[in-house]
Order: C-alpha cells, then structure tokens, then sequence
C-alpha cells in the first residue's frame, strides 16, 4: 500500500498525479540544471523501444540517419527570417571555451575566461535546419541526389521558462527528419507520409488515438509552408500535439542556396521538408492511459510486459516457486516476451505487486506452491482481472501474448471512447465557451480563417485550433458560419486547451 | 576508375590517405562548426551497428541506458579538484540564452541577448561524472540501492584546436558507463570486467587486436584512482587508444557526498567506475584494415555486407539478370545477411565497382547473362579473389556466410600479424630512439616509473606509454632496469608514438 498511496488521484490534482505517476515509476527525476530531466532506466527503455519501432518505419519509407553538430553559429539561424523569430528567444549560447581558476574557495574557485570568448557565438540547436541546409548545399548537385532524405536521433535544447518532465523540457531528446526534393509535389507527398507515419505508431505502438490535419498560419513552424501535426486527446481533456510534419517549400533551400541542375539542365532550388517526435510522447503515454495506481503502458512498449512473483513461506517452498519461475521466465523469453522474475527477499509479494503495478507491467504471474501442485499460475492484468493458466507446452506464452494483445486493443479502445465522449461538433459560441470552462475536449466548429478571432479565442477560452482536421475527421456537414465570428467559414477547425 | 584515383596511396601520405577514404566512403564530412564534424549515413550506421554490439554486451553485463542533462552547472565542475584541471581548458561555456535583432542586416542581424545573461554559466558536458553523482547521491541511500550500473549513449564535447575526423572532434558521440558499489574489490572489478568487455568487442567484431593494461599516473583520466585502456596500432605503426575503464575509487563519492547505509547500519561513501569508448572507434576500424581503394570494413560492422551488381547490354538481359538479382537479395535478406542490389542505370558496373569497393563492401556479386545461363554468380572479396558459386537451394547463402566469416578472421589475423612485426621487445635506449624514429610501433622494455623519465622519452622520441601491459602481453621475463635511465624496473611498459 505504502507505494500506491504515494500517488495523488487524477481527481484530486492531475498535475500532481502526472508527477507522482512519473516519479513512482522511476521514468525520469529533476535534475540540478534548470528546466533539464534525467531520464531513468524504465523511462529510457520506453524511449529506446520508441525509437526501435519508428526507426523501422523511416528505414521502410527510404530514411538513412546521420548524425550533424550540436552547435550553430549565430549567423546561421538568422538567414531564415521567420526561423531565427520563432527561435531567437529560447536558445543556449556558446560564448567562451575555457574556465580558469580564481584563487577563490569552493563554487568560485574557477570562473570564465574572458580572453576565450568566441568570434562569433555557437547557438545550441533548437532544431537543425540551418546547420543541415548548409550541408544539403554541398552534397546536392543533380537531380540523381535527389530525393535526400535523412533523419537524426539527437538532443535539442529550447530554453523554457516553465518546464514540465517529458512534456517541455529545456533539453529534450527527438528525432529530426529531414528531406529534400525535386518538386513541390513530392515534398508534400512526404510530409504527409511522415505525418500517417507518426499516426500509425501512435495508434498501433502507444495506443494513442490521433487526430491528423493542418495547422492554422499562427500555430505552423517558424520557416515552413504548412504544417501539418497529430493531436491526442489526454485524461484531463487536454489536447496534446504530438508530432509535426513540415512542407518547408522553397524557404531554406533559398536561405542556403541549395540548387540542383535539372534533367534539362536547369538549375532550381530544391523543395524540402521537416518532422519530427519528441519524448513528449512519454508524457502523452503516460496521460493517456495511467491510473491512480501509477503507470498503465500499452504492451508493446511495456520494457517488462510479464513480470513472475513467486510466493513462498519456508525454504522448501521457496526452492520450488523460484524453479517454476525460472523456467517460466526461461520459456517466455524464449517465445520473445519481456519478462522479468522478482526474486528479491526481503521484500512482500503484496508490496511487489504495488512497485510493479505503478511501473505499469500489464501483466502479473503469481506462483505460489498451491499453483504449482495445479501446474498452474494466476496471471493478474495490470488493467484488472485474475486468471489461472496452465503451464503446459507452449499454453501459457499463447495465453500471454493473447492477453497482451487484448490489452494494447483495450487500450486505444477505452482511449478512443474518451475522445468521442469529449468531442463536440457544430458548436455555437455559448457552447464552445461553456465547453471550455467546465468540460474539456476536441470541440469542432467553423472558422473563419481570421488570426483576430483565433487570439481572442484564445483569451477568452484559453483554447486553441489544434488543427483544420483532415477529410476523415471532418463533420459530415461542412459548417457555413464561423462559430464565434459568425462571418463565412473557410474551414472547420479543431480547438482545445492543449499542452 | 575515377572514384578510386582521388585517393592518396597510404605510402604517399597517411594523413592525407585517412581523409580520401573517409570522404570517398562517404562516412563523415567537415561542418561548417569549427572542430564539428558530420557523420554521414554510411559512417553513422557503422556506428549503429557497434552500437547494437557494445548495447548487447552491456546488457548482459546488468547494466541500464539512462540519459543524464547535456549541461553541468560550472561549480559541479570545481567540485574534484583533479577532475576540474583536466577538463577547464577545453569545455565550451553556455553563458546567455536569447538572441536579439540589431537593425543591421545580414549576419550582422541578430547578435546575443547581454540581458540574457545566465546567473551560473553551465558546461557542455565534457564528460558526465559531476552531474551524474549528483544525482547518485539522491538515489543510493542503503547498501540494498547496489551495485547501481547505468550506462548513456550521448555527445560530448572538448575545446579542441587540431581536430581530425572521427579522431579528435569538438563534438564527438560515445557511451560512458557509471557505477556504484558497495566495496572497493567491487568497483576494481567492474572496471576490470567493462576493458574485457571493450577488448572482446574490438577484436571480435571491428577484427582489431588489442594490448590492455594501466595507464601511468601522467596518463590517467582525471580524478581516477586507476586508468585501465586498451591500445591498437595503426597501419602507419602509431598507437591509438580506443576505450578506457576507470576505477574512481571514492574520489566522486566524496566530492558528491554519495554515502550509503551498509549492513550493518555503518555509513560508507560509494567505490565507483566509469567507462567509455566513442565514434573514434570508426577511426580506429578505417585505419586497421582500409588499403589504397578505400574502406576495408570487417564484415559484422559493413552496413551492407554483399553487394549485388547486375551486368547487362540488352533489354532483355535486364530484365533476366535483374530479376535473379531480386531474387537473391531476398534469400539472402532472409538469410540475415545485409545486402543491397544496385540496380542504377546511368552508371557502368565498373564504376559500380570501384564505389562500392571505396565504401568497403565484403563481397560483392555480379551478375551477368552468362552467369544467369549457367545458374551461378560470380563472388568477388573486396580484400582480393573472384570464385563462381552456384545459385541453387541455400548453397549461395551458406557460401557467403563462410565467406563473411573468413574475412572477419583474416583480418583480424592480418592486423595482428601486423602488430607483431612491429613489436619490439627488451629494448635498450639506443634501440629505443631508432625504432621510433624509423620504425614505429609498440616498444617493451623496463620502466622507473618516474613521470621525469616519461616527460624525457616524449619529449625526445614523441612516444608515450600506452600502459603498463597486463600478464597476459608481457615478456617472458621481466625487465630489471629501466631502458631510458638504466635504474631498476618497477613494471615493463609499452610505449609508442599514439594518435
């Protein structure tokens, strides 16, 4: 009990439950730095785990990865007239190289060298168009380079003001795509694969409904033409972004000069594109399926996905629960299920139960002596429900890997039941605003395209357009009217609060 | 032809040699970020794969990934005074975090924010100790808390002034590995098992002998109590340090406070180790096996192990040696092997050759319509020898697989065959100053132990002690006196010129 009750229920204060959930799971801690995170071993498997199932994904759509500097020099960002405005405010800068000592005590005993200072400043990525631009430049001649297409696993660093773990961070760990093309048409046609890319994993891997669609000019990327993203849906009825997919168009190839010479023989800038996920996406599983007990995680990115608690009394006991166990363990890593057997003494079964519980193991095998004169084992759902299985032949990693799947489905079921439940269509301005105040959620409506309206609703309502939805998530009737302007719709919007 | 002329013969100049293959592989390439490099796709899946490798052995070992911040507040730093002089001259500072528009145009446009001056400048990380037992100390409370074995995958950089590709970057991505334990034997055997574990990896896969032994008090990393390495020659007879084990003893346990209840109820500060290897290692596998065309990559570390290239002059025989070529890639994809099938049509197979042969492909394959006639294909090792194999059953892949197996051994035999013929062994002075003048290589003989006499032979002959070897690569007999000043031996060392 101890454990759990560490954990602030959801209805009592999400924020603090968020924080619990993470901290009894031991997915991340605070750090000394300002705004940075350090990521533990069970987060960082999830991370690791992400990462495995969408570098597959961009591997199987043509992406290579490489790797370019952490560092831009200042000039860089500021060829990019929009890029250097959207970013100038929130970077780490290099500005010396050398600390020397002072002769002082303690914390002063070194300090910057001044006589170090660099001739022009590094900027610490925010993200690394300009920097990769300035090598597209190079290696782009012809049209038989193209398409270029890369993507980067690697650190960027924003600096925040109000930091929250996994969610906005001041460093935070991400992958960048990056593409060039030679025309404007496949350039889109890539970003809009990346963007079903980014919604497959989620959906299938984190079991995390999305919405897809295009950003409104005032929400797109600094530097881009389009911005399309995936929106979800979180306990509390915030929308979390979740993923952006970019049509760059023409921007930074003109930035820095890349041009290619043409089958004809022309020369033309190339046409590119940008994406990335980021690990927010351990925030938005972490909001989107844990209780008040910890951590729910979907099985496919469980890090442990069976975990064995033997129960024994006397040590005769005790011999033939860790047997059966290690065998079990031995048989299911074998049927290539992540399973861990809990040997440990000095702590209680009921106490085990809790710690895993809130690292969020979807599924728990109890062995005690009774089960294995049955030649049986309970197996208990992390989600709820107990079960003897039979430990003959191959029966129980079968009964496993059927009850995982059935959980990853029940997952994205029950998520996908809370968005409807929290999405409002056609609504009115008294709606929207009633809505917002007291209930949460996707609320669809028209827009009348106008960056006015979009700010005072935004004032009034704290909600934004998450995206103009795609034809798929779209209302059967297209709205005429915008919902809090009334002028004439040019299309229909998504809003909610978001993250 | 061409591609493989632009490469400068290893006899010509080394230097020169290293940098034609790297670029004619396309492995890496100059940033415009002073020092900064960017590592290409074929360079960056070496490193995947090593990666995966080294991921797997730590693993075993009980070892967890986590990620720690990229940024060390600079009093974290001054905290262990060793460790502090070792990295101050050689760190890059952040000091400011906001850009600002100056009016000016061009790169002039934005310059670094004065009021955005951070309270304490914070490190890049050169390194990760200091930020990494501030958090152990919040972690380890009681000795059930040990051992605590993590490990971290991320860059790090260094000031440095004379950069090379792959060898001495700025910026430079490694793991580094960071335990705790409860006893000293603990720790000293951590640090031991972690060079076992590098030793294994290098010869194993990158087929690249090793010495393993102590590192001098003037060698060691700064703050260790012990420095193991393990030491590689190159082709041009220098030395190349490629990983290192530290034991720490409690010099950051006590810096950091770190203290554990033991138990029997005492307090007792932690014994711990850190370790690391980085994309050096790349360095290391280009200068070990590559020859005049290029890369000689050792088989379980080329990112595409055979490669397939079609011959055709007719339509007709496109479609049939294109068509067998398909359908090998796929029995051979299933059969776990990396390939790739160049169907380009606007490049001659010759210059297929010579492309993929400067990328350090094991084998390739060519097909043409006699071969498909007679129901073989023609295999070529990129280290020398052309055999025809026959098509049939699983006979292709099986052949290949013994193929892949005996380059990875002949390499490995040919490096240190190599390594053996520059060894020397019982050295006296003058033989010393001759080898190192005209030969190059490892050199054994006594040592005194004293950091004067160390200071004397670098400065004189340009060569180091790599370490003081362990039993197993000692000589038969132990020196008596010291080669360079004639005092009594303490330990025989191995010294030579070193990257």
């Amino acid at each position: 009990m101890a454990q759990a009750q560490k954990i602030t229920p959801r209805a009592t204060d999400f924020s603090e439950w968020y924080n619990d959930v993470i901290m009894q799971a031991e997915l991340a801690d605070y750090s000394p730095v300002r705004g940075c995170m350090v990521i533990r071993p069970h987060g960082y498997r999830i991370w690791e785990l992400m990462q495995g199932a969408l570098d597959d994904m961009f591997r199987a759509t043509g992406h290579r990865n490489a790797y370019f500097p952490l560092f831009i020099p200042q000039s860089f960002l500021a060829r990019e007239a929009e890029h250097v405005e959207g970013f100038a405010k929130e970077v780490a800068i290099v500005t010396h190289t050398r600390l020397r000592a002072t002769g002082k005590a303690g914390a002063e005993a070194i300090a910057v060298d001044p006589e170090s200072r660099l001739e022009e400043p590094l900027v610490v990525r925010p993200t690394s168009e300009t920097i990769i631009y300035a090598m597209f430049a190079k290696w782009i001649q012809s049209y038989r380079d193209l398409p270029l297409l890369l993507n980067q696993w690697c650190n960027v660093v924003r600096w925040e003001l109000r930091t929250r773990l996994f969610l906005r961070t001041t460093e935070f760990l991400w992958q960048e795509g990056h593409t060039a093309h030679a025309t404007e048409a496949e350039a889109e046609a890539e970003a809009r694969q990346m963007l079903g890319v980014y919604r497959k994993f989620q959906e299938e891997w984190m079991a995390m409904p999305v919405l897809t669609g295009v950003k409104t000019e005032s929400e797109k990327f600094a530097g881009a033409v389009r911005t399309y993203a995936v929106e979800a849906l979180m306990q509390d009825n915030k929308a979390l972004q979740a993923g952006t997919s970019h049509n760059l168009g023409q921007n930074f190839a003109r930035a820095f000069n890349v041009q290619y010479q043409t089958a004809a023989g022309g020369l033309e800038f190339v046409w590119s594109t940008s994406w990335g996920v980021s690990t927010r996406l351990i925030g938005g599983l972490i909001m989107s399926h844990s209780d008040d007990n910890g951590l729910v995680c979907p099985p496919k990115l469980a890090p442990t996905q069976v975990v064995i608690v033997p129960i024994w009394k006397s040590d005769q006991e005790r011999a033939q629960v860790l047997g059966v166990g290690g065998e079990v363990k031995v048989a299911l890593t074998q049927a290539g299920i992540r399973v861990e057997l809990d040997t440990r003494e000095n702590v209680k079964p009921g106490a085990k139960y809790f710690e895993w519980e809130a690292k969020g193991v979807p599924l728990r095998l109890e062995i005690g002596p009774r089960d294995v004169a049955a030649g049986q084992v309970v197996m208990a759902r992390r989600t709820g429900g107990k079960a003897a299985v039979k430990l003959e032949g191959g029966a129980l990693a079968t009964a496993l890997r059927a009850a995982l799947d059935e959980i990853q489905a029940a997952l994205f079921r029950a998520a996908k039941e809370r968005r409807e439940a929290h999405t409002i269509r056609g609504v009115t301005k008294p709606q929207f605003i009633e809505f917002m105040r007291n209930v949460g959620g996707f609320a669809y409506g028209g827009f009348c395209g106008s960056p006015d309206c979009e700010a005072e609703i935004k004032q009034q309502t704290a909600a934004t357009v998450r995206v103009l939805p795609d034809a798929e998530f779209r209302s059967p009737e297209a709205p005429r009217t915008c919902m809090w302007c009334g002028r004439p719709s040019v299309a229909e919007a998504v809003w909610a609060q978001a993250y």
